[in-house]
């Protein structure tokens, strides 16, 4: 299945389903998926902890499917607590770009990484 | 939109036009993205840092919000990752959930939270 | 050598002297660093993530002995990263300290979790 | 008071009494404290998260003080970690510096930044 047909909503019912077989909602609580997801995440992180930024683009074969296993926990963890807390994900996340897009006009931070307060502070010193 | 109409896809391209018009994608390099998650996995972990198991099943509305919105930081970054490096999403997830129903088979894992290594010491005890 | 006996100085020159040898300095750079603590902090919470925060305070001998690996690997990386920005760490952990019970004033917090945030809003609605 | 003259065990029982007068050893328990620690690491992070390696070695004088300052944060919850599962902290990090020594022969790993396993797999080739 490819990514134009997967919704949101099978991928979240196969994690339930995953979870519920093996009677692991009683581990699968917030605190614990919380862990579960910062966990996967430092383990994608190790596959770029000593590699310049640059280094980080050009990936070899093994690296490219090994770091696509580790996004692929996330991800699951991810899915597994929007089903424990019942968030509604596909509005949850257009909500939160939005937020984004007006925090960060895009004529006002073109190539720039700074942080959101920044643009605040410039704007309140005009 | 709901999960159930909203595809991988349809939120990727969301996201990707989200970079581009701000022209991030020299930050948002494999490396840096692995970061973002970490820290936003943190976020949503402080959420939890000082509540029991129980607290973190039981939250008030603004909790449940606040918690939403990191969950939706945490997905947005690893769909920009998985923009940058050119991953099929369903097809990784659902390979690692099949990879995860092998190494954690429903009758023998049952309520149990071990990892998968204690079971495979436990079979080649037999 | 005791924790009575051992200053942090001895155990930062410890630490450098492992770097150097290796010619590991260019690798060792703040933002490495600052992963690398993360990672560990993520290889140490592996311990708790299944674990009742009660389970988490009666651990046996094996599991003891690892989480000491972990937080040695920490506490390795954070004297690296001290060492690499010339940071005081005596001072600078005694300024955190200070500004902390100025934070969380102690007759006002007893046996209370929450954010100094919290205690600051209770202040102003007086 | 300087690096020089500062002990591990001086610095432990200023955290143990800082926890103590709050009352919040009974949420200081290990399994919150991995959480803590790797939160604060995280807001150590997110002052790298957009630099490049090189960035990250030219900090501003604002930069430095705010690392010190999640530097500290994070040496303060490992000391209370250390405190809660009485971790005999020099000895613990001395032996995983002598175990890093064995794991990364000084002659093989210079300038190189593999993982011991590779080193390993190199030796088994031979």
């Amino acid at each position: 299945m490819t990514d134009d047909q997967m919704t949101l909503q099978e991928l979240k019912d196969r994690v339930a389903t995953f979870v519920r077989e093996r009677d692991w909602e009683q581990f699968h609580t917030p605190k614990n998926l919380s862990m579960s997801i910062a966990i996967e995440a430092a383990e994608l992180m190790e596959h770029f902890q000593w590699l310049t930024v640059e280094q980080s683009q050009q990936l070899d074969e093994t690296a490219q499917l090994e770091i696509g296993e580790e996004l692929a926990d996330i991800v699951i963890y991810s899915l597994s607590l929007a089903n424990a807390l019942k968030i509604e994900l596909a509005e949850t996340v257009l909500a939160k770009l939005a937020k984004n897009i007006r925090k960060y006009p895009k004529e006002q931070v073109q190539g720039k990484a700074h942080k959101y307060t920044y643009y605040q502070q410039q704007a309140e010193q005009k």
